[in-house]
């Protein structure tokens, strides 16, 4: 079984679907892996720590697709509306794909994906339980955006994230509003609270409170209610529009008092 | 008595050498505020923030130094070499001038002040004394670059400071490297340390080692021993040049084990 590796071509994405570190186990499993030259380039991991585990590197991409049985990659065409379609005419029938394809938010070129015949796996459709833990994908890029949000927020706000109290005076810390406490919101709430700031985080789902209270945040509560706000899974539901329009004139406040 | 601001000239300096909150005290003790127009602007203070609470906003410069008995700046001359000298020109015998003059690195620069026959204060040579605390300028600046550094290294390296353990596996924390344990020192072994970096800190001030450890760093000893290392302020005094090479030899390593 052959497990190929394209390079991500949307711009400026830097990860690759497979380190170096998994292919030992892979082994193992009897998977050989192909994987075009320079796809772990961006995130840190040359060729040659492919190659020294068993990879074997290709030229190009279409010999890629050619080569493999299971393509795997971050960005397929559903998630990389820029340049997937290209990718569109190396698939094969009966071919299996996994990666992030946006499978509730691109139905158009869903649909292009599947009139290629291929078996694809949407990695956003992991259901969130205990045995597809090791499988999550959604967690680990969660946490990821919710520190990276903070870090760039106290990077491009005029004035410093934590209180400082000094003969010159006293500098109040800096207030940061967080929408959504979700695995990035709570993340970026922890993170904007080691930095010293002050963080509030809002969420519709009541469920929410406690866990932004855990974290020493502030919960943000809206004279709105959202009907059956949190599905089985954890996950917020849709509401009607007049939500979301009396949601977003309500927040209007809770931005402006903070920084 | 009354007190120029004239704007900030230097390319990218956003500061201005009084804001608003201390003009009602100045007026008490019979100061006068003359300031040219937008000079706390980027700094977030607009011009009618001033004018409010009295001051008077002139539209050049030049009217600004010819009004003033004392002249405010955040970058004088000495410590602005890109547009610094066309101050020279406005300045007038008897006339006072404070602000950061970089005293010990412009040598020729503040010649050219003394040869305007003001009198000048350099606020980095405040001494620190309990009684001088309130003047001083150097503390707030150093604390305000140690957190920006930390906050810029943080956003520009490409992994995350803090450690996470999950499901998928470990990432070790970061590892920061800070070298010079002073207040701008301190403040980002501190920042880093909030983030969840690992932080490592060297000053060749044997004195430094159980400050750095109070925060949570690690000391780097390096064997190479500093004659005197300390003068009476706690400043860290000037080596040998063979002191600085063998240094740089030796924080190599450092370097090199953190990210």
């Amino acid at each position: 079984m052959i497990v190929g590796v394209p390079r991500e071509s949307y711009p400026g994405e830097r990860r690759v679907a497979l380190v170096p570190a998994v292919l030992a186990n892979l082994a193992k499993a009897g998977i050989e892996v192909t994987i075009e030259a320079g796809a772990g380039a961006a995130a840190g991991y040359p060729d040659a720590e492919y190659s020294e585990k068993g990879a074997k590197i290709v030229g190009t991409r279409a010999e890629v697709f050619a080569a493999a049985e299971i393509v795997v990659q971050v960005l397929c065409h559903g998630s990389n509306d820029r340049t997937g379609k290209a990718d569109l005419s190396l698939l094969r029938p009966g071919q299996i794909l996994v990666g992030f394809l946006r499978p509730l938010g691109a139905l158009e070129t869903l649909t292009e994906v599947a009139s290629t015949a291929v078996t694809s796996f949407a990695v956003e459709l992991m259901p969130r339980t205990t045995r597809a833990q090791s499988m999550d994908a959604l967690s680990s890029m969660g946490t990821i955006c919710g520190y990276k949000a903070v870090v760039m927020a106290a990077d491009t706000l005029p004035r410093i994230f934590p209180m400082l109290t000094t003969a010159a005076g006293t500098i109040t810390p800096g207030r940061v509003l967080i929408i959504g406490a979700g695995v990035a919101g709570l993340q970026a709430i922890a993170t904007a609270r080691r930095l010293g700031a002050v963080a509030s985080a809002y969420d519709m789902r009541p469920a929410a409170k406690e866990q932004v209270q855990s974290l020493g945040g502030r919960f943000v509560e809206l004279p709105i209610e959202a009907k059956d706000a949190q599905d089985a899974r954890g996950y917020g539901t849709a509401q009607g529009e007049e939500f979301y329009r009396k949601q977003r004139e309500l927040l209007g406040d809770a931005v402006a008092a903070n920084d």
